[in-house]
């Protein structure tokens, strides 16, 4: 199964300002520039890519806050996992759309292979860390927004490795958000 | 004088190791692709353009390290201003080549203006966090080494203030370093 990052963080490498908040991802960069077929910046046809996403609990505690219409949500009917050792049931507006897992993540994208699953979204920083660290992230697709927040959460730690990095790929979209992308190696 | 930052992290935004080594620098990348007219990556134009350079002792230190040759030498003549407050010699093999400041950013900067100097380079990591915090940084060229590091140096910091990028350009060169240019706004 093949395990995809698709994530936004500022230059200096936050997804989120210390307290969580992601204010800065929709009010950053040029938002009267415009944007063509790539309104997006090629989620959608990421999204269309996986058929399971696997996040952390912050980053669907993050979601649940932002009290998505049906119309809003991102995910279609893509079966979402979330990882979590602390809480067993999903917080109320979310129920029915994600499933709890907590335990070993070797064997969580052995058990989703085995189901038949194909290409996984792995999102949220702590779970990218240790998705990075299993060696079972194939590829990344980092959007950087265009502002130094100076602190926050990052995306990336501490890697039992270095991380090689290749097939690079970049795109600066008109309202100055840069998108690059690449295929991850382990030595 | 406009101020300008050119330089090199990881992807996860590391400037050297925590031991200060930049031997990943050479080492990473597609070193086999064929990089045209473009083997310095720009270096070569963005040098020519500046007439003066301002950098941190750390960096001052790491390029005496390098003991290099008059033909290695990457500066040219170009006037070079190391910051200071501890020491007030540089090393031997940098004698005549670097002169010491020790003293307020802002009054360097305007006196290197009085004295007809139009564009500086900034280099080293807590140097351009100064220049940064003092609006004096008005355009940054990141080149981001297809690497993760997971520790060590980082180039960006605590800032007083988010900070602004704008005017993105971005290339992904054929050895998969991919560099980003912004011009830097403060609010």
């Amino acid at each position: 199964m093949k395990c995809s990052v698709y994530i936004a963080t500022s230059v200096d490498g936050f997804i989120a300002r210390n307290d969580g908040s992601v204010d800065w991802l929709d009010s950053s960069g040029n938002r009267e520039a415009e944007m063509g077929g790539n309104a997006d910046m090629g989620f959608g046809k990421f999204m269309s890519s996986v058929d399971c996403v696997i996040m952390g609990r912050n980053c669907m505690e993050m979601i649940s806050s932002m009290n998505l219409t049906a119309g809003q949500w991102p995910y279609g009917d893509t079966r979402i996992i979330v990882l979590s050792n602390t809480i067993k049931e999903p917080p109320k507006n979310l129920k029915g759309k994600v499933e709890l897992y907590s335990g070993d993540l070797l064997e969580l994208a052995a058990k989703l292979e085995r189901e038949g699953f194909k290409h996984a979204y792995v999102d949220g920083g702590k779970t990218i860390q240790s998705f990075l660290n299993l060696k079972l992230i194939n590829e990344m697709t980092l959007t950087r927004v265009p502002i130094l927040l100076g602190e926050g959460k990052p995306l990336f730690g501490k890697t039992t490795q270095n991380i090689k990095l290749e097939k690079s790929e970049a795109v600066a979209f008109p309202n100055d958000f840069v998108q690059v992308h690449y295929k991850v190696s382990y030595l």
